[in-house]
């Protein structure tokens, strides 16, 4: 058994790597969305031409990059959401409750003064875990029936 | 034809009377979701026994409300969900989400200042609104035809 | 048995008078796009704001009608997709592949000068009809087992 | 991450050619129609018999050509369907409408002149290019995170 | 709780009126397939227009009744399908493959000397019995809990 | 909103009753299976003919019953599974996991002393229920918004 | 492009050899059923313990028998049922039935003699063939865009 | 053809070496849930932190191994529960009622005592075997014709 891990949410910290890293040697395929900012919010007018409204300008940007985390939801065994301390974040509430309704594993990784706010997030959860390295015990776990220590 | 409509999100303002007042004589049926913040907070604990940890309380009212949101959520044709302009509002956007991946027709309810943030869940709408009356003629127009003015 | 029956495509005859009242007293019910022109290319921008660009324009008008055409299609039993002998119809050629997909019988109401320019569309369907009548007759035969004549 | 796409649509340019060699060493595999005009059109009466009557010798060849545009739409991530200058295009039009319904992401390839006749077709899509070139830099931006320039 | 229930199948004796005048008080819908035999054979050309080929007679023919029999099938709880000692009854085992397929709960009803050719699909049914009274019994006891005697 | 609630598992005290009592008023249509003993295990044999066999008379009556319980479960919002002291109560379990599936909402019903050996199926559900009168003021929660006291 | 074919019904002729083998070099990953008449009616009670009744000796068999033909089924993009000039068949017309509300392309091969018969069958198909090596020119043309001659 | 078993329910037996050694040689895949019993009860709280309430315990753990079991049944063609002479095993029922709504091919092993309590789980499965033996010549079966002896 391998498993397909998307990594969704925050991108401003090096959990993914952590994640990747730390997984190292396990049968795990990992997708993730394009976590360069710049080139995330700005791809759809660079490649399809420039919009003077700000609105269509995320628009055209947000549709492109969709082609990417529909593909990388929908192939996943287990979705990993992270929020971090900062920002809205809403479109990491969103792949969460995409991947909830296909049914996706969902590992939640956040901070616990986000607690009461993700509660509904949580609830549609398998795990509530902290740090990143929690994610690759559970996914160490899940594929080899290993525990730490 | 006839709408079912769930109306998510934000549950601090009269949105919800706005959009069902003005769409009264519309053939439309609204399901919300429990909207009296201390009982959605309390319930799971108030039925089921009280515990001792926040967040097992907030786990026990999570599901049981979700019971509600679920059904709702599924019964729809569209889902409208509402972003105001305070707290982090995860539930709204993971209702969003799940709502998108049900292929249910999406629309957004949010002030302009929230438009970058969003731009990913208002890419997944058919319309991103800014009032609800804005809501009440799109439910119209679907229904009859018929447009403002 | 009753019968749900979208009636999709061409906008400027009458056909889909002539298929509602030739059906009069038979169990249907009928859905259909808004058909008022003027109303469907602008809904969008009427209700949500002006738009400058025309392509934008169109894309918050058909955003907002497909709210209504998806729920036509989805609740349909059977598509009827009308095509005439003017303007492109790439509209209602689309909606006959969504009505396909979704596995809805499908019966194409066209001219025969139109038959090789939409074989892979008629191949799709349960009935090519020439005339709003056949339609009718077909719904009749459906649902009471009776032939004209 | 890999991607299966389906070029769907017009026949007479190179646009496939350009998307497939614009794409080389990228991780995407291509899948196609049949594109060879005259087996297309025949290869239902050459297999299977002739027919004297023209719309079942349409029916005929547009069915076996439906096992492989079916099996390409099915299996694919990115549908790309190319509207050219000329003819009617339903097939491309149908194609459209039936990936839309399976949820696949939509690329639309089509010149400014068509923008409103295709707007509804537009609006289900990730994106809307003008040239096979544009396809090429999504497909590499979806894929690598890598924008031209 | 009440049961929709499709009669497929032989149409040359009173099986479907046993069943549906024994059912007679019992929560059940029943739906039938045309069993005019002679309308069931000329529908198609009736409405759609003669072919001298009779192979293209009995596509269009099976297409129209495939609107009401797939439309059967589909709303079904509960399919019963009757082989009788006659014919070869492909159709019969063709909805009843259909109606395994879709997770219907099957019912067959057909004489013992049919048993070992029959037995993959009676190994798909819910009961096989022999006579219309059984079938009844079996609603009135999914429906009421009450047996016989 | 109504709910559709499916109230599945021990069929030897009167919790059933004790719900639905308690549910009086509220817009909720309760499914049960049969509960008579006796009749749910002879029913596949009393009707379509004795089996010497123990193991086949088992199995004409399950199937006949699966009849039942299955639109039961398919039907409903919400599944109810009582676990008892006594008995292996598999097919409860069965239920269980068959509606976990089918992404209904399950609560159980059950005592304490089976907490450890229910953490699957428990972990499943949105809540797990002492006594029946916490299931109706679940019921009445989800559908009022009213908690109790 | 390759495909997956798998090849039901008749079992008394070489027809699944003459396709096989006029398929090879094509990339076609081909499936079947137990062929061997024997092993196929006697695997359950060989395996699982003699049943003295025929009517559960057969049942034992055909459900043991369907895990294979439900995998091969459920695998396939293409489904060939081959219906022969002896026998009832109804296992080959059920595969039909169940390949069809799957959606897979179905492939009937048969005598003209049958083609009344199977009408019902043929309206679901892509093609009608004749001969085995219709259906190895289909699948050919399918692959590879060929045409023989 | 080559097949994914699950291996489903009692852990204190050799039930599942005995399958996967007698199976050598055939194209399964094995997927099995974590069988370390004492793994299985902490992997929740070793790896996400201890809770003072054993319900919560349990629920922590019985998360994590969801992510295994579900992967492993949603992935199988073929699920194999086995339950044995001791405990409860719900988990295995459920998993065997998951694993049957979703339509996978289900062997039922066990003792014949327990016939009476399984009969409804019987009743939805290809095959209920005695000993582990019969599970390999049904798989090798399946898979390549041959029966034993």
């Amino acid at each position: 058994m391998g498993l397909t891990v998307y990594l969704s949410g925050e991108i401003h910290t090096d959990w993914r790597e952590r994640v990747i890293e730390g997984a190292e040697g396990l049968d795990v395929t990992f997708t993730v969305p394009v976590t360069d900012h710049a080139a995330s919010d700005d791809c759809g007018v660079t490649i399809l031409g420039a919009e003077p409204d700000k609105f269509w300008h995320d628009r055209k940007g947000a549709l492109v990059n969709a082609i990417r985390t529909r593909k990388g939801l929908e192939d996943a065994d287990v979705v990993v959401v992270r929020f971090g301390t900062q920002y809205k974040q809403w479109n990491a509430a969103f792949d969460a409750g995409f991947a909830a309704a296909l049914g996706k594993s969902l590992i939640v990784l956040q901070p616990p003064e986000h607690d009461h706010a993700l509660k509904e997030v949580n609830a549609a959860a398998m795990a509530v875990a902290r740090e990143p390295e929690e994610v690759v015990q559970i996914l160490r776990y899940v594929l080899t029936g290993t525990l730490p220590g």
